[in-house]
């Protein structure tokens, strides 16, 4: 039989009482498919703050790379909020993806048809949406160097930050795009801002060279204020987006928000060789956590990418993927995606009747 | 009686054909007032370029800065989109920017009741939007430097940008803003990535510092990631908002969409003297260019901002965006904002409308 080793960071908020309920569900998937799991589990975010004073603890990172895979619940909240930037939780995220190598950031934007209500846009616009966004995640304006503050000739305070692209980085971001959407209806869409920036620019040259590798799929560019338009006129027309880090941290908020429900998105970030890391795409909600209230959904579904891109795992991830169908068919839903006529329940409820269907 | 002179740059597309109308429309409005205008047509854009061979000539620019305001159509098309960086379209509107000091770019969104089924947004979550993004224009990552392309170490090629902001640019910036957020409803959002860049943590602080100027009103700040959800989740939520010149792009463009009848929307860029630049969000939408079929209202509303912002007429102003309404009561529609049980009109026949209730 197989085994798997998986670290898991349950974070800050309602980070530990998603990834407790996650947890369960991966494991026994995987033991319906002759799969067994070791679980270790790490601190990081605001929690490794309070218990060791950074943000990722060293131990925490080398247990992630020594591991298969990675599972983060979420990290942040208003006690750290005003902390210097070496003491942010979010910092402890960026080294997190420096420290894996994991460059490219898969977001899908699913609206399921039984939550197609939740959406503020109207029911013709938001169903059948299913589209994904490939983010960049390691290079860009987030690590690029210059960065800092200084003084101007006039000895004015200044900040600066440097967007910054090399052609293999984004050459690599290509490929894992072209092959995503290869794997799904064939369409990409490169967003940049390439009629005002060089990097933009080199982008541009570089997706379209990839783009003979693929000669299946169909490439278009499109300007990011442009896509943030089209994404709220028509966001039917994306198969899948490729975008650099700071464009993708905007564009994959933005189409998460298309289906009303962002306790329901997953995500996973890959490298070109060891361990993922995957995570809901909602924050540590700090003002319910605790309480049994959080939505467990999203990290069931990141759950099931950890399966499907991080192991190869195919059939326990749909699995899990048709348990989350199964749930929501029966009509359980928590507080974040309840409406009239359905069951409320808790997130151990919810992880319950998950289980019940995997 | 009064008397200013107006450079006009019809540019590109239907450039010519909105501005035509709304110069009228202007004209009418002013001499309603006592108000003279005198007019000058200048190149700028694509029609610059097969010219004159620049995007924009040197005597527009000296023409626009020794008027009282400008008032341009739209530029760009895809006969100019492979042109190189210092031959496009885009190139010259930056250079006009830049040329005329117009830091403050301010792009109302309003929701017209009468076009509220135009949104792809429900009509409870659209209705009453009534919100003012304020966009940083002749700074950060469009100006800054260091930028271009160059090889790495490893003789790779790479692209780059500088997002740069200095105290003073924040500073005149976030006075705007407040000044604009006291005449609507007092509350102002601020937009950053803080968590993330320093250019964003000196933006923070320098519009923190300046609130103190403006005890009554009442900032807040917000990720940009997170700001392109909630103008999804609920826009209403928003009266002002201030951000940085690329975030100002996406957002503008993102809300924008809201009212899902972009050529309705005007934009107004100021500086701290000299003319004022006006012109509609909208582009230059070469497929309907010549065939009377373009929207004109956003660029008249335009018109009312040059009024308005650039001028101080606020009577003329009020009598142009009151005809503007009439007309839309009385059912006049252009084929973009077009709804079964409206008269459908051209642009020369919605300008004649607009005329008779000026
Ligand atoms: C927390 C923050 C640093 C992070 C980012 O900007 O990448 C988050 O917004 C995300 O998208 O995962
Ligand atoms: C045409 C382009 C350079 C411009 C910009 O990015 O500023 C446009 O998108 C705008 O918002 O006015």
């Amino acid at each position: 039989s197989k085994s798997y080793s998986i670290t898991l960071l349950p974070g800050d908020g309602i980070g530990p009482e998603v990834i407790s309920v996650a947890k369960n569900v991966l494991n026994f998937a995987g033991s319906l498919e002759g799969i067994e799991f070791s679980f270790q589990e790490m601190p990081m975010g605001g929690s490794a703050l309070d218990l060791i004073g950074v943000p990722l603890p060293e131990e925490t990172l080398s247990a992630a790379k020594q591991s298969d895979a990675v599972l983060l619940g979420a990290i942040g909240g208003y006690k750290w909020d005003r902390n210097e930037k070496h003491l942010k939780p979010e910092t402890g995220l960026l080294q997190l993806r420096a420290g894996l190598e994991v460059f490219a950031n898969l977001r899908p934007t699913t609206v399921f048809p039984q939550l197609v209500d939740a959406s503020t846009l109207k029911k013709e616009v938001a169903e059948g949406v299913d589209l994904m966004v490939v983010r960049e995640l390691t290079g860009g304006i987030y690590f690029g160097k210059p960065r800092g503050f200084d003084t101007d000739d006039t000895g004015e305070e200044i900040g600066y930050n440097t967007e910054v692209y090399a052609s293999h980085e984004v050459d690599r971001i290509a490929r894992v795009a072209f092959e995503t959407a290869r794997k799904r209806y064939g369409k990409l869409c490169s967003v940049d801002k390439a009629n005002v920036l060089e990097a933009s620019m080199l982008w541009r040259k570089r997706v379209t060279a990839i783009a003979t590798e693929y000669p299946d799929v169909e490439l278009s560019h499109m300007y990011v204020d442009n896509a943030a338009m089209q994404l709220i006129r028509d966001p039917k027309q994306f198969d899948t987006i490729v975008t650099n880090n700071i464009f993708g941290d905007i564009l994959s908020d933005e189409a998460s928000m298309i289906t009303g429900s962002i306790g329901m998105l997953p995500s996973a970030s890959l490298g070109a060789k060891g361990p993922g890391l995957f995570e809901p795409i909602h924050g540590s909600a700090p003002d319910i956590a605790g309480q049994d209230k959080a939505n467990p959904l999203a990290t069931i579904l990141s759950a099931a990418m950890l399966l499907k891109y991080g192991l190869g795992e195919e059939n326990a991830a749909k699995r899990i993927e048709n348990a989350v169908l199964d749930a929501l068919n029966k009509g359980f839903r928590t507080g974040d995606i309840f409406s009239a006529g359905n069951k409320l329940v808790g997130c151990k409820e919810m992880g319950e009747e998950i289980l019940k269907s995997v």
